[in-house]
């Protein structure tokens, strides 16, 4: 049965790395005698170019009739300082992630061995990191009430968690780390929020249920810290929304640079893969884009379809090319490889 | 006219740190012939089991009869995994906050010429680094309503911010800025809350008063990023209070020694002085806890009230104890240097 994968290339950067992800699938496809359906829609600043709104019925549609969604990226600074602005790209995003009810983002933060020296971080503060982060998607103050008075001069958002919301998300981590090595971090601010309190008290009680992973608690200011000053003490980070948006973008700069880092973002019935990095506007049309990250999404893909084989043969091919130097300038300086050539090298290898 | 500083010793080594700061403060008073009058009274956890609450009244009054507030540090262990806990030492910290009108928590971030090596940043990351943190200290999510329905199932915690919050906080950094490298960083999350525009459209009109300041806006995540990648291109960063929680928590690690930090919270009538680290109880009582944020936070203090010489006294005695390696165990391994006997030299030193 041919996978049906839904393509959201979006703003940005984010086409030109989209295509070599699918590049790569179709290069799985050929080596390993595999079928996928590729269809694709607008998402985004050039949705709302196109058609007013940032997610169009009919992309929603085809991405709720899809196996998965690979997406590439989402934003443009036009609308960034307009605080008026009545769409945004963003939204685009953040609808998709609710009506998809993908509520579990998931980012593994690695150390790549030839990247070491790319970190702003010491090689033995790094060397050897090997954690995932397990990111609540759809809750919190990302979809809370949002308020302005009329007269512009307050303005409010409401940060809501349930147990529920809580407890799908606690069950595949905890899950995780089961197989993993077998420690799980929740990081909070249950000094100051209520609704950290309430994710503590659940997430204690759904570790009843996983007595073979230790549970510990991190405030979030701590966690910021320690992510950097000691990152291989942790195996599977859980948090909220919010902090996971921003841990998990500090936690980037441990694998030497962004460009390398996918994430999964998993519902019951529907998965989107992305890379996390952002759109990216200035390197647009240029040909330097790593696309990296959106292959090893392509990658991340495969495997939660079970298709593992596959995966590891284009994450072979990805550290070939990191082996070989045959990566984008931002990995190595004055590097003659665009991001349509890093594409075929992979693509080629697999 | 004596200055009247209130001290606040609070939980955990926060005693042990005051003290030190206490003996500079009295150092100075001997060599540059100030006076000083001290009154001590107790806040957080010890004033939980003295009296029932973190903050006693008696303890609030002493502080807004006072100048200037030196706290050491709040929290202890038996309360953070207690999301049933019905008073809390860190409410003692957050109502004095409130109460004394804080509403500006200023942190510098500078990398130490002899302390470059204790960070987990490569040095030519954080060589050079200078910047300062302006972080809204009585607003948003730590003090919006917070609600837990009667089955204990939902949780939240609102996140709300007027102009004039604003405004007044920016006005100070903006001064800063001016005084500086004129520059200004707004952080926040403007593609997602509405908080975060409001605060963007109001430090942007603020920003017309002050032309000599550039004014540029990051988001969160990005920031978390671009703090350790590249720290230098900072200045003055003005922030909402969670956003300046996690950054300025996370800034820390550029000195090399969370050890080192000292804050100051700066409200129209009152200021509180403070080390940023916590109420560290693992060395409660062990003299191995490294004093000098707390006695920078008297440096900043004395600076507050333009007494500069003073204060530039403190601070060539703490390089000296850096220099010479008379330092906590934190900084030099092996050191056989404790809490007490750095404290005594600094204090012989001004
Ligand atoms: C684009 C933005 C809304 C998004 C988020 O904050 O979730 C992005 O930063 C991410 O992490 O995927
Ligand atoms: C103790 C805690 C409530 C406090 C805060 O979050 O503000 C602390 O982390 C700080 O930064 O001063």
């Amino acid at each position: 049965m041919a996978l049906k994968i839904a393509l959201l290339p979006g703003d940005g950067v984010g086409p030109e790395v989209l295509a070599q992800a699918v590049k790569c699938l179709e290069a799985v496809e050929e080596t390993f005698n595999q079928h996928f359906i590729f269809k694709e829609a607008p998402v985004g600043a050039i949705a709302i170019d196109k058609k007013g709104t940032p997610l169009p019925d009919a992309t929603l549609k085809l991405c709720k009739d899809s196996d998965a969604v690979l997406f590439g990226a989402i934003g443009d600074p036009k609308y960034d300082n307009d605080p008026e602005a009545k769409v945004r790209p963003e939204q685009g995003l953040l609808q998709l992630r609710k009506e998809l009810g993908l509520f579990a983002n998931i980012r593994p933060v690695l150390s790549h061995p030839t990247l070491l020296d790319k970190s702003p971080l010491k090689k033995k503060v790094i060397n050897g990191t090997d954690f995932v982060i397990y990111r609540e998607l759809t809750g919190g103050i990302y979809f809370g009430e949002k308020k302005l008075n009329e007269e512009g001069t307050k303005a409010s958002d409401l940060c809501e968690y349930t147990e529920d919301e809580i407890s799908r998300i606690a069950h595949l981590a905890f899950k995780a780390a089961k197989g993993r090595k077998k420690k799980l971090t929740l990081i909070d601010k249950a000094n100051v929020l209520e609704s950290s309190r309430l994710w503590r008290k659940v997430v204690t009680k759904i570790g009843e249920s996983y007595p073979e992973v230790a549970l510990d608690f991190m405030f979030v200011d701590n966690a910021a810290m320690q992510i950097i000053l000691n990152p291989r003490q942790f195996d599977v980070v859980l948090t909220e929304n919010m902090f996971g948006d921003i841990i998990s973008d500090e936690g980037s700069v441990i694998g030497g640079s962004i460009g390398l880092l996918a994430s999964a973002s998993i519902g019951d019935e529907n998965a989107l893969f992305e890379p996390i990095h952002g759109s990216y506007p200035q390197a647009k049309g240029k040909d330097i884009a790593n696309p990296i990250a959106s292959i090893l999404s392509a990658a991340m893909l495969l495997e939660h379809f079970g298709l593992t084989e596959e995966a590891w043969a284009i994450k072979k091919a990805v550290d070939k090319s990191l082996k070989k130097g045959i990566v984008t300038p931002d990995l190595k300086e004055n590097s003659q490889y665009g991001t349509n050539q890093v594409g075929d090298f992979i693509a080629h290898n697999i």
